[in-house]
């Protein structure tokens, strides 16, 4: 019979497994490329944004001391002098009483503080200007540095590049930027009665499905996936095959072999490797209880359960917050329904997430754990803590979403 | 002096642009090439899972009926007659008073009904198991079809495929997918005043931010992104520029030449093409007034403000759902101080979530429009709609996530 195993909370799983997760370098891409990245370093500005003061308007460079008390019945009158070209730094100077026209993101030519919008204008003939409101000194302009000022912290190490971030570092003209190098992660599914998706499966067997599903995963989190053959139960040839996806990745994902039928060898193949430490065999979560994590030198194993539904839930669970640099996206529903729970273990149930008239409602997908049509159901989880004994319908979760 | 604009609401031209968004091709790609893609025709299973009725546990196989009445203290006495190896259709039967060893994942054999779990039994010599607890028939079973049934519908048209859609998709064995060549997009910016990012930016002139935010933001949102070289505001050239893009592309994003300056070609160089139509030529929404639609045959050409923070707000609330397949991320938060709208007017302001004792906050990040430095810091938007004249600090909003 097997021995139990001992097991763990998944907060101190997940920990020891952040601990010993394996640096990444460095490398130094062209802007272009680093949507989805994460920066490795912080980023200070190099400098000024806008590196002078700018129209946000289309309309008249004024001093705003000369619009001061116009108004629609009396409207002020400036005299026309000149005409701000875009791209261009204007070469004369706005003396009192007069006015220039400015384009959008033109440059305030010197004397000038202020723009009138052209809608608050009406020109009479070639030199005069009316103009029907006032502004204040600084209205319709943004300052020199008032963006991004010189030497500012930009962004800080660790944040994930997305469209907003790429502008702000376009517009400070890095090209270059000093991004973490994807993790390379492995993934290698053992077990006898697993056959390659091409194949029909006999009876007894199953196709398999956690090469493609943690692929996927691990390519949403920024990780580049190393999917491996499968491996037959026989103890050599998995050594072999753990030893040589080890050595071309920072992390092996290994599943299927993680759970305590009789021709498991898996976790004695891991701790035979050099340097290799158990850091925990089994967590007591539902689903996933029989996951394994094994430190290899600077490297890592992690065993996931061959259930796929379980594999791809301990991923997201104990994996993708270590992997991804993106915030895990949450948000409150109310559950629908009662759902028990067993104290002293974490469950993690999928959701379906139903818009009601007051917010959101979440309702479980419950099923039995190699429904991976449950699975392809959901939006999300619902975490209910070790020490509850379930949620009762109406209660308020938070649901992670996938 | 430039004519006003005629507006529209931006529901009206999200319609207009949806309407006539150019159709897609189909491709048929390996099922690990198809994290991120979007199914093109709806997909039915074409097998029973599992093809087999399963043990969901390490146990023994029983017939159900000869567990009834077992306990701890009274513990019911199976005879073990074999073992289901992994893999193997068992060639035995289970009889009145037997059992088999079985491994999750194993095949039941013909005559049993059941599995016991393994931590409630205990073996006795050779051939006697002791069972301390009933199982009613199906327990720990998954039965055939029970996952996916033959013909059963797994997936519509439209639906985006991730990693639970890519496990299930596997685990049918279906190994060529049919998904939506994604978009091709074209981005051309234009402006004297803007220069290339490599480019020590003259006093009046600003660096190219669009081409670069706009790429990744169309990246995540799954098309090609395909960046033009800036095109200066000559007539001849821009429409060169112009017919080039489009010819090479489904859909054409302009940024830059949609404001009203005097030195703007662009809208002449849109209407001039061949079967060009003006769908609309201003939107009711701040920021990005100045937004074009232009049908060109059975193209698009999408004229964004220059102003970057502008055109990557219009991008996501006008364009993003277009060409995303993605769910639109929302949640509820109460939104911190509050904010002036002019009604008439739909406004969207990018926000900051915060996480409160009691849900989401959001905090506005008000500032003037080309602040990019702004937008990087907020983690969505919220929609004040045109009929209001504002929110007020703790009223509930709905927050898009960028």
């Amino acid at each position: 019979m097997p021995e139990f195993l001992k097991v763990l909370n998944y907060q101190t799983a997940r920990q020891l497994l952040k601990d010993h997760f394996p640096p990444r370098g460095i490398e130094y891409l062209p802007l272009a490329q680093c949507n989805n990245r994460v920066l490795a370093q912080a980023m200070t500005s190099p400098e000024d944004i806008p590196a002078f003061n700018r129209s946000t308007v289309d309309g008249y460079a004024v001093r705003a001391e000369d619009t001061f008390g116009s108004s629609e019945s009396l409207p002020g009158m400036l005299e026309y002098s000149a005409e701000v070209q875009m791209g261009k730094e204007p070469e004369f100077t706005i003396s009192n009483g007069h006015c220039a026209w400015i384009p959008t993101g033109g440059m305030l030519p010197p004397g000038s503080n202020a723009v009138v919008m052209v809608e608050y204008t009406e020109r009479l003939g070639e030199d005069t200007i009316l103009v029907f409101r006032p502004v204040s000194p600084g209205e319709n302009v943004m300052q020199k540095g008032e963006d991004i000022g010189w030497g500012q912290l930009i962004f800080p190490s660790g944040k994930l590049l997305k469209a907003q971030e790429i502008g702000l570092l376009a517009s400070l003209g890095i090209d270059r930027v000093p991004v973490f190098e994807p993790y390379h992660i492995g993934i290698l599914s053992t077990g006898d009665e697993i056959v390659p998706l091409e194949q029909v499966p006999a009876i007894g067997q199953v196709r398999d499905v956690n090469s493609y599903a943690l692929s996927a995963a691990l390519e949403s989190c920024g990780a580049v996936a190393h999917g491996y053959p499968l491996v037959e139960d026989d103890r050599l040839v998995l050594q072999r095959g753990v030893e040589k996806a080890l050595q071309e990745n920072d992390v092996l994902i290994m599943s299927g072999g993680s759970s305590v039928g009789v021709a498991d060898y898996s976790v004695q193949v891991m701790l035979s490797l050099p340097e290799a430490e158990m850091l925990f065999h089994g967590i007591a979560v539902k689903p996933g209880k029989p996951t394994i994590g094994v430190r290899v030198g600077h490297k890592l194993i992690i065993g996931l359960p061959g259930h796929p539904v379980s594999a791809l839930m301990v991923f997201y669970i104990l994996c993708a917050p270590l992997i991804s640099s993106a915030v895990p996206r949450q948000l409150d529903a109310k559950i629908v329904v009662n759902v028990a729970s067993q104290s002293g273990r974490d469950d993690f149930v999928p959701v379906k997430l139903i818009r009601g008239e007051e917010g959101w409602k979440a309702q479980p997908l419950l099923g039995k754990s190699g429904l991976m049509s449950i699975l392809a159901q959901a939006d999300g989880y619902v975490h209910i803590a070790y020490e509850k004994q379930g949620i009762k319908a109406g209660d308020s979760v938070q649901v992670t979403i996938f």
